[in-house]
């Protein structure tokens, strides 16, 4: 008799992530005297420091004015980052209308259904200790080759595209439901569209389930913003996100140097790249 | 064997296009003496401008008194043009009740069929450079032929109808599921209807893929605003409409020119057309 | 060959309808000097009018203290009541929760149908000159003999029903997608238990394609609240409210005589009829 | 030819109901000198009164702070209920978060039935004079039958739970399209539930069709809470409710008298039942 | 013939448990003289206690900055620790965003379908006052083995992870309309995930159906928090999830000690294990 293999695919965890959404209280900031507004915009500046980890986003609609996107080792650096982002004196000028805290994630289904069969081939049993270590040597294997995706900076690019998502449960069209070939099938057509567009957009993906509202973040980053309408446009064609794909809500903004945030706060566009 | 073609429907994108909407602060504002409103309402007419590519609207109802919508070149400038809003004074006396980030789009389902299937007989393989080439040709074609219709100034109405929207993925009834054929036929009934509107009604199509929480945003410009109703009643009965589109929020307006924005601000209703 | 009909029935479009619901700042206002608080009411009062066409409701619940339904011959007409009640010193101690923008609406389900067969038993080709030329006659006749329901009073009762709906687009379920005959039948039986309802319930339809959230406003008057319940449990069995009607927010309310807002204001419900 | 019946079941209406539920603003409330707050709860008591009519709870959760429920005859006296709270000092502590607008119904499937079928079976047409005469005369012998029922006093119990609630119109399963006969039997099973818990739950249920945003209100009175999880739990796999049923938001609080008003706003619990 | 058997399962329930969630007002908060602080954070402090019943976390994201847990004997204690944060100087500088209310339960599926079949084939009548004794006894008996895990310590952990979830009534996948044993194994298989996850995560289920807008609670207690998203992940596979699961708002924190509130107030993350 064939064993029922794990559902769940295989999944790597990286860097924890919190993104922040604030809108800023220009009134009350542009009431401030000028020296003050320097002081405050220097300590801010120090702690935002040089974009690699944290990087801030002017955004465009009334969502929000700046997005702050965190990647961190851990959660305690993770809530480290959030309580010094609250001890700013800026802090006071803004007012958080969102958030999204995730981790990096990649998905292995590639990966899993070779090691799960290996294993059943090699009759070992389903959640043995054998099973257990055979998955956690393929794991460690692959965060090691991976590292550098599983904890990657900030990208540089201009653009931010930043939009959380789920799988569909419905009642006749359900992800879960679904047996482990057709979402690795699934899941392969969808990433040979995002290869097409290697070239001009990068993608981080974040899991949040347990974390937040959905189960999933994505944050696109590009050069060109019509890159990100042209590649989810595309995707969305795909049957992985025609049927089983449920979005929230979209935030697009530019990229622009915490050295800047002066700038900025004074109601301007900074330029980008920053000239070096 | 017949290749599969892609399923995305080859688009233009033009001009970047921001929707401002806004509650108006009146009691602050009439709390201000008289000459400063006067300086208020200078700079901020100056900013706004002509009216070509920032166009403010007096709201109908409790969603916004104020309504802006900005067509700029890219979405640096839009950027820049959200911005300029922000640092008036006069946005001190406006509190932000929502927005749409948006780019000008046409949709080509009639060229993407034809070239699709061209390039296909020609032999050239689906993602192929010449595949790609040959799109691109048909593009550049397309943009300079349409480079108005791309580009558009505000037109020139009274009355603004403006509203975004998806296509349905549905359990059963899922636009992105549907054959590119019986999409183009969908989308050709339906632009018949719009025909027969085209000389009381203006429509601009602005795709939000990736930029805002619908698919597109619909803008109609008309000079009788019972119109709109008309048209958009009749064209829910297409099967595009009837079956696969989903609606938010209505917003309807009446156009005045930032010349009159004094007029707005003391609560009379600016004449229109502009008297020249 | 049969041609084919449009599906959209005709409607016929009267007055420009706004609904405006605010909660009273009690608090501010009790902190106003009486003379203050007369001259205030005394302003509103006579902006508010005769009752005839802007009437004021004081509402059941925390969604709103005050309704005022205003009608108007046109949209322009509309804009100036609503910039109208924004100038008026009580506005600055109401915070609008709620508004509904709509234009009285008959629907003309019969008539259409009638019209429809005979131009095509005419001869007359769907579309054509002659058509539009068919259609238009029957819409000046019909238009003249219902002007009094077109452009109405708010009739003079001491309750009021407000509460916006859809006619549902599910993937079963479709309103848009049913033949005329059909929608046509639905809609004559639920006219039958109005009917049974029209010496207690005076209804006022008023169509928001293209104006709100909404596809048409309802609003029920009658002397004694308890028929509403009555009345709209009654129909929910109907097939087209069953089947096809997805209802928003309820809104109950008891009419008074803008001679008594000072008497609401200080807290008391006047009475009604008002004394001739 | 056997006539079709009314779908809809008789009812009978009795009290108009309000409830209201409200954050205390603590902080500014003890803000106030004492010998202030003394007064403004000697002001709110008196006009809560003896509970009968208009009852205080003191909730848990953040939804609210106090819940106040009030019976009235009718719905005029209902309004000036509404008014007596918006005129004590108190309300300017009070934020209102919801509220509830209703009547106490009595649903009468059985009678229903029976007297449909006896006027069909003596030969009176449906919705003729003589079929509204014999309804009205059942109605009526209801009615003074069940009086106490139907102008209750709020029930005299430490805990309370509200919540409101639909039947389902969905695609495929419509209470609303159910005939008769298979609504009867339902909500006869659902009744013998409730029966077993007659002893320790009291239960009212009020009608808000045309008034409140939600079909049903339901309340129950209990001394111990963990009661209406297990009635409610029970209740839920009763066809009626497990296939038919939506829910709004639930409320549960405590039940406190009104004389002790300023033991609660000092921010302490107060004692029940009250000695006497 | 067979009796029909109860649908409902056996639960015991224990703890009654309140959630609160709240952002901290930081710019008042800093505002206020040290010494005045230090009073405050004493105060606060000492009500909060060891942190056996009540406990605090610093949550992750916008949704909150403080979360406290309470679990209480009773519903009167429940709302008596309500009160006593309600009273706290503390309270003034924090803005409840949410809250939940609940009570520990323990659901006995298998117990359930013992039980039943037992009293049935002893002859015993469904709800006679034999069955109500047989159900009682065996409900004693469990409350009396369960009583640790019916009135827990918050669990000793880093980090918690809460969210509210309903079973779900569809028109075609219906919780509540499954058979017992159906229901019984689903629930039996979701249990065998969660024991290999038993060393690593302490899950608390507490009921709300009556109390709160879900019908369940569920916290994961655990030093690593990536193990939640794990463990939740692997169960949305399972049939009871994947089907029949429907998820409100996740909440993600880090416990720390009542003893270093002041440090948390102050803008830091407080260390954890507190050391001993």
């Amino acid at each position: 008799m064939t064993p029922t293999l794990p559902a769940v695919p295989l999944t790597l965890e990286g860097s924890a992530v919190l993104h922040q959404m604030a809108r800023v209280n220009w009134k009350a900031w542009r009431a401030l005297p000028e020296s003050e507004r320097q002081e405050i915009v220097a300590e801010a500046a120090a702690v935002l420091g040089d974009g690699k980890y944290t990087a801030p986003f002017a955004m465009l609609g009334h969502k929000a004015d700046l997005m702050l996107i965190h990647f961190r080792a851990n959660f305690e650096e993770l809530a480290a980052a959030q309580m010094a982002v609250n001890r700013l004196r800026l802090s006071e000028f803004l007012e958080q209308t969102s958030s999204y805290v995730s981790v990096v994630e990649l998905g292995l289904y590639e990966s899993t259904s070779k090691v799960y069969n290996q294993l059943v081939d090699s009759g070992v049993e389903v959640h043995s200790e054998a099973w257990d270590k055979g998955i956690a040597d393929v794991m460690e294997r692959q965060r090691a080759a991976m590292a550098p995706r599983l904890y990657p900076e900030v990208p540089n690019a201009r653009y931010v595209c930043f939009y959380p998502m789920d799988r569909k449960r419905g009642e006749q069209k359900n992800w879960y439901s679904e047996p482990m070939s057709a979402r690795g099938r699934m899941m392969h057509e969808h990433g040979m569209v995002g290869r097409r567009y290697a070239g001009t957009v990068r993608q981080i993906i974040s899991g949040s389930i347990g974390f937040d509202d959905w189960e999933w973040g994505v944050d696109l980053f590009a050069d060109d913003p019509v890159v990100f309408k042209k590649l989810i446009y595309e995707m969305r064609f795909d049957e992985v996100s025609a049927v089983y794909a449920l979005f929230g809500s979209f935030y697009v903004g530019l990229r622009f140097s915490a050295a800047e945030l002066g700038a900025f706060l004074n109601g301007t566009m900074p330029k980008w790249p920053v000239a070096g």
